[in-house]
Formats: structure tokens, sequence, C-alpha cells
């Protein structure tokens, strides 16, 4: 099972068995929910006071949920996000609305409590954690920041792999370690969230390989980028994807970023924990695409909190099968779409326990 | 402008009048928000760390409650439910798949705390009230249950007009009334919700009747219709709108129901006291078009919660040019849609209110 999930990674022989006795205890922990749960959930369901299906997705949503905790729905769901931040070499070619430093700038401003997704996890009850895996800045001594930088910024793709093999074992080992923590803590709704300027062309430049897609397709404006940067973008992905795409070792390690690759381990951890997951955006999404590559049933595990404005995210969502839960045309990252969602789960899980029954409220059923 | 709106609702001249000289003191105060509190929500939006736009329908909600609430971001939401009970004469031709005592029996389970709106209202804090416009059975006598029932149900729409003058006018009233009360108690975010078996039959025969598009269009399965039922539906209406669509009297009266009624009338009486209007699904949102009928610049207080399954839903959203917040695919009413909605125009606020700006934090901003 795990040789066959690591040659989705198409890693070198040498290196991938390296990364295969690494990783295997988590690999081998992740398994699809028992079915049982899913048809108990669908049967619950429909004795509840509403017509037939009328809840929707909430319906999808409460089932999943359910399975995923095996029929446990008196535990209140404890929500945290894990902000990961890292910097891209690729950020040399010009690729990005914003500077660099940017990164690092809002790092600071994670921990001063000003971005959106403090906001967010402020306001709907999600611990939130902020990682360093690879800000190109120095970032040490600051209080609440978990310092685990693998490498100041991957290295420009243009020119070589993002990461070296080790690099790309430590940001998972990373992700994975604190997936373990969360566990430990007794979280069971995560969502990764990210900070990186220059992310969303890692993001595409693994999509185009993963799924096929012609670059143009999965790629998108960014932050902000005007026509002309955004043309210059896709030539430089062009020049990216002529180099890797031939390669036969990790699409990961050759066009991803250090943050990607965390969020990749930290997704495996959390299915491997039974720990329900709230993919964010584009790069999120890639994430944990990657991370299903590696161990098929990490599916189970995964929500989708929106549908982002970046068209490789669509696609991404298409290949996995995922089905956003919001449409709100967000851009941000850092997590936002997911925690925006998070009510959303809740609200599928209180339905599902607290709404009375045909029988138990005297309701009266409809015609056959 | 008031005799103009009047027209509208296309009334007899005679009853006009009263109508007119009840309800203008309600109509005269419904004005559009000033349109500086837009200007300068979305200035204020654009200072903010993140991309420009990068919330998407996020940073239009909040422009649009700011501008609701003159500007005022300090005060808190104060959340709140109706739920407005009525039968419907219709049902005597078979059109719903649920027995008529199910209106009834949910107005018991609602004050059990039982149903999904009671489950949704209690997590994302709402204030939940029930309230009788017309339900047809006994419910006199029950603690927390709002008695302002106008008749035993709506009469036969396919013999006669739904309600007479009277009731009408009862109706609207109660719900004007009721909004008034919701402003003295501090309410700021409404959301009309229903529950009455045949109301859908009686949405689609006024949103063919508004809008002009045939009846199949704007005709669903309701609470879960087989096709042989929803044939006969779709008869029934047909001998529904070629009863009263020539009559150029008003068709709220004719084809409507004492919820709608009512939460026409709060829906004027919220906009005219400058309460964020959540619209639910189908029912309420047909509510949200007439109200709008009479008094145009109640539209710049509505929201749509979601977008329901019934397919007038729709339909009636592109005619108001209102965009609903969530697609779950529900169709349940009740307002949980509304309610489901209300923690992401909460986020709005939150994100406006408390996010950094790029000055304030210390964010480099893009490239111009």
């Amino acid at each position: 099972m795990s040789a066959h999930s690591f040659d989705k990674l198409n890693l070198e022989t040498s290196s991938s068995s390296a990364l295969l006795h690494a990783f295997e205890p988590t690999i081998s922990q992740i398994v699809a929910p028992d079915s049982i749960h899913t048809t108990q959930a669908r049967s619950h369901l429909d004795t509840l006071t509403k017509p037939l299906g009328s809840l929707g997705h909430l319906e999808d949503i409460a089932t999943q949920l359910v399975a995923i905790r095996s029929g446990d729905v008196d535990t209140p769901l404890r929500k945290a996000v894990y902000v990961f931040a890292a910097d891209h070499g690729i950020t040399a070619e010009g690729v990005s609305a914003y500077p660099a430093e940017v990164t690092r700038q809002m790092v600071l401003n994670f921990l001063a409590g000003g971005a959106a997704i403090n906001v967010l996890a402020r306001l709907h009850h999600a611990r939130m954690t902020i990682v360093d895996v690879g800000v190109a800045g120095d970032v040490t001594g600051l209080d609440n920041l978990l310092g685990r930088k693998v490498r100041l910024g991957s290295r420009n793709m243009l020119n070589e792999a993002a990461m070296s093999w080790e690099e790309l074992m430590q940001a998972i080992s990373t992700g994975i370690a604190l997936a373990e923590q969360a566990a430990s803590d007794g979280l069971n709704v995560v969502a990764p969230g990210e900070m990186g300027i220059g992310n969303t062309t890692a993001a595409s430049a693994l999509t185009a390989a993963i799924t096929g897609y012609p670059i143009e397709q999965v790629t998108g404006h960014g932050t902000g980028l005007s026509e002309q940067a955004y043309e210059h973008k896709i030539q430089v992905l062009r020049r990216v994807l002529e180099k890797h795409l031939p390669l036969t070792n990790s699409h990961l390690r050759n066009m991803g970023g250090l943050e990607i690759a965390a969020m990749t381990g930290f997704i495996l951890g959390a299915a491997a924990h039974r720990i329900a997951i709230v993919a964010d955006g584009f790069i999120s999404t890639a994430a944990a695409v990657i991370a299903t590559s590696i161990a098929p049933a990490t599916r189970h595990y995964l929500f989708s909190g929106h549908q982002s404005e970046e068209p490789g995210h669509r696609i991404l969502l298409a290949h996995i099968g995922l089905r956003p839960i919001l449409q709100l045309h967000m851009r941000l990252g850092e997590g936002t779409g997911a925690v925006l969602a998070m009510p959303i789960l809740e609200s599928a899980m209180h339905l599902y326990r607290e709404m009375a029954t045909f029988q138990s409220a005297g309701v009266s059923e409809a015609a056959p």
C-alpha cells in the first residue's frame, strides 16, 4: 500500500525509501471511516422533522462528520486553524503583485491579531496557530510564533528544485507533528491555512503537473496582478514546467513550497488521527490533493471550505471530487474561507443531534 | 410617492385608500441609506491588510450593512428570526406532499424547540419568535406563541380571493407592528421565516403574476411531490392564475397567504426602522419582492440568505437583483437559510471593524 502510494509522489527510488521509512506510521493509519456510520447517519436524518433531504448539503456534511467521528455526535467540535508561512524563491522572477517582504510583515500582523484570519478565528472560536516553515527573514524570538523554519524561503524553481529531499521531508514532518499535537489537544476540526507571497505560482505549477491542464487554465491573477504581469507569470510558469515536468521525481519537491509541503504533512497527520480537515483555497487544496495522492483515504476526512476566485482551484476541487461549502468570490488565503465555513459544519452537526424526529414531535409524515 | 407605490399593489381604488391611510406612516419612512456611507465603507475596506477586493462578497455585505447602520460599526448585530405560521385554503386541492395539519404540528414543534430553525437560532444566537397569523386549528393558550390569528387559514384561491381586504390589512399590520417592536427591542438584523403547508403554491402563483414567467418555470416540488402530484399542482396553479391574473386588484390579496402578507408588513416595518433583513427562501423572498414593489427603497435593507431549490426562487432573486449568500441546496423554509447566513454577515462586520490597515500594521502595499 505504501509503496503504491509513494509511486504517486513520483519519488526517486533512493529518496523514496527514506520518505517511506519516515512517514509509513502516519500513512498506514489513514483508513476510510466504517461505512456503517454513513448508512446510520442517512437513516437518522430521514427521521427528523423536515421534508426528506430538505437540508441539502448540510445533510451530506453531517453524514461525513458523523462517519469521521465514528458515530460520536456528542463531543463538541473543537476547531483550529494553522497558518503556515513561507517564502518562495520564484518571487525573484516578479510573479507577484506584492513584494516578498509582505510574508514576514503579515506574520507580524497575525501575531498582533490584525489579519482577516485573526478576526474570523476569534469570532468563530477556532484556535489559531502561526507556523514559520520558511519565512525569508528573521522572525525569531516572537511570542506565539512556532519556529519551524526549514529554510529562508524555497529555492527558485526556475533554476533548481524548490526544495532538497531533506527540506521536503523536514517540512512534511513538521506538518505531521503539528497534526499529532492537535489530536493530543483534542482538536477535531482543523483548517490548514497559509501565507506566502508567490505561492499561487507554486500552486499553479503543481496543478498543471497533477491534472494535466494547460498552464493558462490553472493560473489566476493571484493577489491582483495587472494583465501584463499576469502574462509574465504565465511565461515564468511555462519555463518552470518545461524544466520540471519531464522529471520523474516529486512534483511537490520540484515546484512546491515549504508551506505547501508542511500543509501536506499536516493533512496526512490529521487524517491519520481522524480529524476533519477543512481545506481553504487554491494553495491548501493543492496540499490536500497531494496528500490524497499519497494516501487516498485522506479524501474521506476532507471538506472544501469555499470556492476561491483562482481558476486552478475549481480544477483541483473537481480533480479530487470536493464540493465547496461557500462561494463568496474570496481570494485571500490564510485559512479564511475554511474558518468561515466552520459555522456551517457546526450547524450541520447541531441539526443532526438536536432536531426532533417525526415520532417524538408527533408530526405527520408525507403521504407515500 | 405613496399613491405611486400603491398602484404597484394593483389595489382597487376604494380599498387602496384605506390601505394607504393605514400604512402611510411606515411606507414614508422607508428611504435609501445615505450613499456617503457606501463610499466611505468601500474606501475603508481598501485600507485593510488584504489584497484589494480579496474578501469578495464579504466586502459587499459589509458595505451594505455599514450603510444600513449609517456608519455605526460598533453596535453588535442583534439577531432575530420570526416564524409566521398560517394555513392555505388551496391545500384542499391536494397540492402538498404533507397534510395541512402539519402546520399546527410544526408550530408545536417550534414551541418545544425541536425544529431545524430552533437549532440554528440557538446555535447562532438569534432570538426566535413564533407568530400564528392563520393556523387552521386551535393553538390558543400556548406559552411563547404570539397569537395574531387573522383567520383559520386563507381561503381557497381557486374559488375566491385568498383574503378579504380586511384580512389582508390585518395581516400586513401584524407584520409592521412586530417589526416596530423588534426595533424597540434593539434588534438590528431580522429574518422573516414561515411555516405553512401549501405556501409554495401561493408563492408560485405570486411569482408568475409578478414576473410574467410561465407557471412551469416558477413551480417546484415543494416539500417533495411525486411527478404526478407535481403535474396536478401545475394544473391547479394554471386555474388559479386564469381566475386572478386578469384582475387589477392585489395579487397578494388574491393569491397570497396570511403569513406572506404578514411577512410583507414585517419587511416594510423593518426597512422603515433601518433594520437589516435577511430573506430566507422562496416564500420569504416573495414577500420581500412585494414589499419592494410597495416601497422600492426596501431593497437597500435586504439580503438573501440562501438560494433555495425551488425554481421560482432564482427568478425572484433575479427580479429584485439579490445575490444569495449561501447555495446549499436547502428547501426547508422556517427561516433556516437566513439564520444560517447570519454568521457570514457577522463575519463581514467583524472583518470591517477589526482588521488592521496596511499603515497600522506596517505592511507593504501592492506595486502600482
